[in-house]
């Protein structure tokens, strides 16, 4: 704490992304990273724009990216934003949308990064309880509200709802905007993106750092009527002019436009999680129907906590959230499957270990 | 205007940048961009760090890229913020250290971002008169205030405040923080930096877009006591984890450390400055003394507005702000020796041709 903060700098609970380590090499399911490399394409392009002209600006409106963006998912150029991750994305939604004195709604597990957004910008926010599944229940959402964030799959659980049940919150909410946050949807199933052109008030962000295998690449974007779009200028205006470089500019159109190896890594990837998860369910594990390149896990018999701590002396990181009703779960990410056999090994022997002990 | 939209998002005034032309090259003399290319050390460094790393999230406290500008200004690591350009750094210094109620003092000749800001997060601002001379009068800011911001060099009039005034200023307001934007330092005389020990509120913001030739990359700094760091760091984990992708970083961090090149390039831009400001006092402008890496000026018989329109027909862009005051004159990048002498030329018969038909 310092005398020179501002009120807001006390007060604001900054959001503590999960560890990247140095040093020590570990197997890392800890962040929902890609396991795979991104395209050759991506790295070419990165390698082409590392040129003289990174001294000029690059395009304020990010045409090329925009349009790979728009040309995947059938929609025009005005109906995409970008920027830097969709974490800034949602940093620029919620004070385009919502306004202070009229709560949000959000899921009461979900993505904690929504409520430390909300209180930088004094926005209130109430919690809709998950269902003992976690599924996220849709009537929950049939209430007065300022607005609602959504992530779909949901994160930690990695629960998917299906687009009739988006499209219910939809219909009984036209008075403001809904976001659904896809981060993980390429490896589950559609994508809200198809309803744009029915609801003015949808908003769909989704990120280049999961399934396009781009974490250190920083990109993310929205979709959303051309209001909704020319909203979230105005806030990113106030900001920074300019969000992406030139680099992230190529590498992230690059990737958009590979669609065969965006394809073939995200059907490894969840053809891994399958896998994994059978066997998790055969030694014990509580686990949920995750769509998402995670898997979140409880054992009834060996707390979470402990998993963790013991996981990351064998070399693995995994997530830990030490909040209400997940406190004895873990996230964690699918990697290789090669990773993944380290890791189905090592879980195993400290399930076994802790068995006989008890 | 969108039923969709904030209160808030109805009423911010976003920041317009200098045009980024496509199509037609242009004489780029418009957005003070660096007329060199980056060192290139800087593009073997991007195109090391374009590999299949990319997957992974970058370093989230950027300490390599810290290291380099901490070891520059012989400051400790825990003194250097680093972000996606200096407005982003000042896009979240503003909350860091400032109140609403509690107005904050600018220069009324400025950068006009910083009131963007200001508004977005719902600050008030007062400004303080330039002198005639378009110098920062000193005493303008010895009044009560919630917290002051002047760059230096002054921008768009490119005068710099030797350190003697800015102490000055920091020896009369002790209560709130004092934010030095110094993002044309290099082109003029000592940085502020060498303050940073004795005055716990200064902070001092800088970028990369000029004097190392990286506009391209986004990148921006701060640089403060520990506390002030830390301020900074809350504000941006409320918004995004990481700003810095893995190829700006490492682009950065060598840039910083290429001395010779950026001591090189910017005597040459600083030559050139001269020898322009030289040419255009003879044909008649008048011309603030610019210690940026651009002029600034204004022909006492032919209108600015004019010599931009007629500047451009004949392909160079350069600024014209619409603002009181400053509405007769325009701001003209320093280009390479090249550029400036077919802008010389350009300028030289207008100004001529506009005389003899008057």
């Amino acid at each position: 704490m310092s005398r020179y903060w501002s009120d807001l700098a006390r007060t604001i609970v900054p959001y503590v992304a999960g560890e990247q380590p140095t040093g020590r090499t570990y197997i890392k399911l800890n962040t929902n990273e890609n396991p795979y490399p991104p395209s050759p394409r991506v790295i070419d392009a990165i390698k082409s724009a590392a040129n003289e002209r990174l001294r000029l600006y690059p395009d304020p409106e990010c045409r090329e990216l925009r349009t790979a963006i728009a040309h995947y998912y059938d929609l025009s150029i005005d109906e995409v934003f970008v920027g830097n991750s969709s974490d800034e994305v949602l940093a620029f939604a919620l004070p385009a949308f919502f306004n202070p004195g009229s709560p949000i709604l959000l899921p009461d597990v979900t993505y904690t990064f929504y409520p430390t957004i909300a209180g930088l910008f004094r926005i209130d926010h109430k919690t809709v309880p998950l269902s003992a599944d976690f599924t996220i229940p849709v009537e929950g959402f049939f209430r007065e509200n300022g607005g609602i964030i959504i992530p779909n799959p949901n994160a930690p659980t990695g629960i998917y709802l299906p687009l009739d049940a988006i499209r219910s919150i939809l219909d009984n909410n036209k008075e403001h905007v809904v976001i659904i946050d896809e981060a993980y949807i390429d490896f589950a199933g559609p994508s809200a993106a198809r309803l744009i052109r029915e609801y003015p008030n949808l908003l769909v962000t989704q990120t280049f750092s999961k399934s396009r295998a781009l974490a250190g690449l920083r990109v993310g974007f929205a979709l959303g009527q051309r209001e909704l779009i020319q909203g979230l200028d105005r806030v990113k205006n106030c900001i920074n002019a300019y969000t992406l470089d030139r680099l992230a500019l190529a590498g992230a159109a690059a990737a958009m436009r590979d669609r065969a190896y965006f394809e073939e890594t995200t059907a490894k990837i969840k053809h891994t999680r399958e896998r994994v998860a059978a066997r998790l369910r055969e030694i014990g594990f509580i686990i949920t129907s995750s769509q998402a390149n995670f898997v979140f896990i409880s054992h009834p018999k060996v707390p979470a906590g402990a998993l963790l701590r013991q996981l990351r002396e064998k070399g693995i990181l995994v997530r830990y959230f030490n909040a209400p009703r997940i406190d004895n779960y873990l996230r964690v990410s699918i990697g290789t499957d090669e990773e993944m056999d380290v890791f189905l090994k090592a879980i195993e022997e400290l399930v076994a270990g802790k068995q006989q002990s008890s």
